[in-house]
């Protein structure tokens, strides 16, 4: 079993170095991870600059790139082997709902499933790291589970993982969700630096608009660690017709 | 109507200016886009550093950040009013199949969709801006359509664009399409630096896999311009069953 | 004769095209400038990265690095062909005293010096451009001169002049002087970060502490366009002989 | 007695680490240092960003700046006192010549002198960090005598100096000289990226032109320690009078 593991806070972050020591004996282990932290990165590569990669003392080798330029390089050459599974994390704060399209943590992962690899992300619900070895438990446990032959058939396959901060005793079990809805996103944030210029801080994202039970928001506020399969496939297939009949001249093709 | 524009290829990219040429006179336009290149930016947010906007010649505001920081700023403070539409554009190249999750141009017209504005992301299929303004005239086209009461009644909608690099008159007509799908990406590319540094370069997008008829792919081959219909849902609903059953002990919330 | 120009506030500032325009007439003038403001960047080269060079529409070219940059890759292989003088500037504020060892205009023309090659490095005394078009024309006076056998045998030389902002017929002749000094740099300025973190900004340049009759502060203080020859030897060569006696074991190199 | 430790190779680097370790108890050291390489960034400061400060594990603070931005936010507000000695270093590779002007851990050094307090800056002559912790043990030689009372009585002062990589025993005898002087640097080396565009990388360091004896190349040749004591005056006095005569309207400044 050959596990890639990354994240998007870098690789000096807690929740990665908690998540290598948790799952380091479920197989071999490689980590290749941002240099810095890539929090919102969502999917990014990086195609007009040149990616270095090198080598901490404790083994983990970082780019100095995005996540999914990690997850992307190491499919594409530098590892010299294909995984058998791409886990990310564990990261500072949750990625639910409307985030996960901004995650740097699910970018990562995704990218592993776009390469037609099982992927895994993992995220604390709240920033801080507390209670990280309970998360990382948690998120071995369920490594531990998939790649010990408990995972559906159809493969590859990507998963979105929340868990709360809590003691490990305080966690309720795995509950599979799907994402909820945010509230649009707060206003920008003005500085002006001391040269008189404005400064703009990207504000704060919504609070949830749809939090209702069956939701990432709902289960992980009661406690559970939120299980969500994800898929990538933008096309809203529901309005193809319509788009069809809306456009002058235009038609739906035919198989779409 | 007020339209905010931007896009991926940077403020001076002749897609842009060639695409707010178009439709000035559609209504108020305004551009925020991005000082640099950000190809495959994705959704990218600039969480961790102040943004700068600054105002060229022309007038186009230009930021030194992400397609979808252009949008974000602009919608929470920088604009003072909401548009009514936000178009991203013209890009250089193709934005279809699998490389729209990585797509700044797709990225900053659904960062307008995800406050609620309805967006549409126009690319060029080739890159070099040959017919450049053949695309921008059919982007028009659209537009006005959209602006004047044409737009299917659920509202917000986020549309993704294709247009053939063609002469005007060589260009058949809007085909609805779903996206289709690319093999995986081409094997990264490495250079050694004068220092003896191995870089790396992320390489090509792969080769169409499923490029059958209704899909954006075989519709652009023919000659049409395809458009496709996006949402932002990544839960993939119909698995959520198989992972309620499959995870020990854990189960399918309610409701979701 | 041909000219390299460079600056440090970038290809597109006032002071560059000012410059530009009024020296273009005397030789072959190219234009190798940073793409952004370089402020304070000194002599620093760029060793660890490629650098890319482009061009603008009005025939600049641009570099992604600093002034040193800028005119090390012209001079060593871009232009094709050894320039007979380099000309930086003109720079947004005073190149004075102390600064003159942070300054990138001042480092762009150095760069030229330490090739070999004839090197003048203008700037106004302050910032904001104001009689923009009277300090060039005043800068095209001393390089008309200067081109025209005007300048002492010994070459190469390096030239440091501040221009006040004054109404071309307000500026007082050229005066030769020494570099005044300044008191130390004003205490760093601190922010918060939305996120909590603190920032820190550079504060700013000192007050004069020697601006005595004979150096540059008092010179443009009257109205005078200040002219100061630089060299570039670092060794304190008086401070030699008492070294060799205080350190022990150490003598003083036969020769220094 | 308080020293300030930089260098521009970064807090990881192994001749900071050695540095450290060599002169901890000779007085209070903290540790300011780039996060990363900063090589050839000279006295460059960063005046349109700003700077955040973290810290290591292992006590040192780390700056996303230059070495000239780490002392001067030392020095203007971070340590909150007035180190007796700023000390840089020790650098991969030789700072002599007319290389110390772009030397970012001369830089760093210059910093601490232009706010009036003594510094070092430490180099090993060539790259790869072989043997430094006997150039480590010989700089600690240095600064214990130095800040025991053993310096000349004029402050402050900057000294530059370089260390074979020899092993101990084979270091000869610090040695007090003035900097040499090199032929002009090596072409720049072109690149083709994968996209086509052509990079362009700073060359090496021209081969020594004045390496006479009383030189630092000539002393560091034979397997002495050089020292070469600074100063900042890059006024060239001497060709005052000739400029004087030659700029016509011109006239040497009085007290010039």
């Amino acid at each position: 079993m050959k596990i890639l593991l990354s994240n998007d806070d870098g690789y000096q972050a807690p929740g990665i170095i908690a998540l290598y020591e948790a799952i380091k004996d479920l197989g071999d282990v490689e980590v290749v991870a941002p240099e810095h932290n890539n929090s919102a990165k969502s999917n990014a590569l990086t195609l007009y600059a040149p990616l270095s990669v090198r080598q901490a003392n404790n083994g983990f080798r970082y780019v100095n790139g995005t996540p999914a330029d990690c997850v992307h390089v190491a499919l594409t050459g530098l590892l010299g082997y294909r995984p058998d599974l791409v886990v990310s994390g564990i990261n500072n704060g949750a990625n639910m709902g409307d985030d996960t399209i901004y995650s740097g943590t699910v970018g990562a992962a995704m990218e592993g499933y776009l390469f037609g690899i099982p992927a895994i992300a993992f995220s604390q619900t709240q920033k801080g790291w507390a209670h990280i070895e309970s998360a990382a438990r948690k998120a071995r446990e369920l490594v531990q589970h998939l790649v010990g032959a408990g995972a559906p058939e159809s493969s590859p396959w990507l998963l979105n993982v929340n868990i709360p901060n809590l003691a490990y005793e305080e966690l309720k079990p795995f509950q599979v969700c799907r994402l909820g809805r945010r509230h649009a996103a707060e206003k920008v944030i003005s500085q002006t630096s001391p040269h008189g210029e404005t400064m703009y801080w990207i504000g704060g994202a919504g609070p949830a608009k749809d939090g209702a039970e069956g939701t990432d928001f709902h289960a992980t506020a009661q406690g559970h660690v939120s299980i969500t399969p994800l898929k990538v496939d933008l096309t809203d297939h529901e309005a193809l017709r319509a788009w069809g009949r809306s456009v002058p001249g235009a038609r739906e093709a035919a198989g779409a």
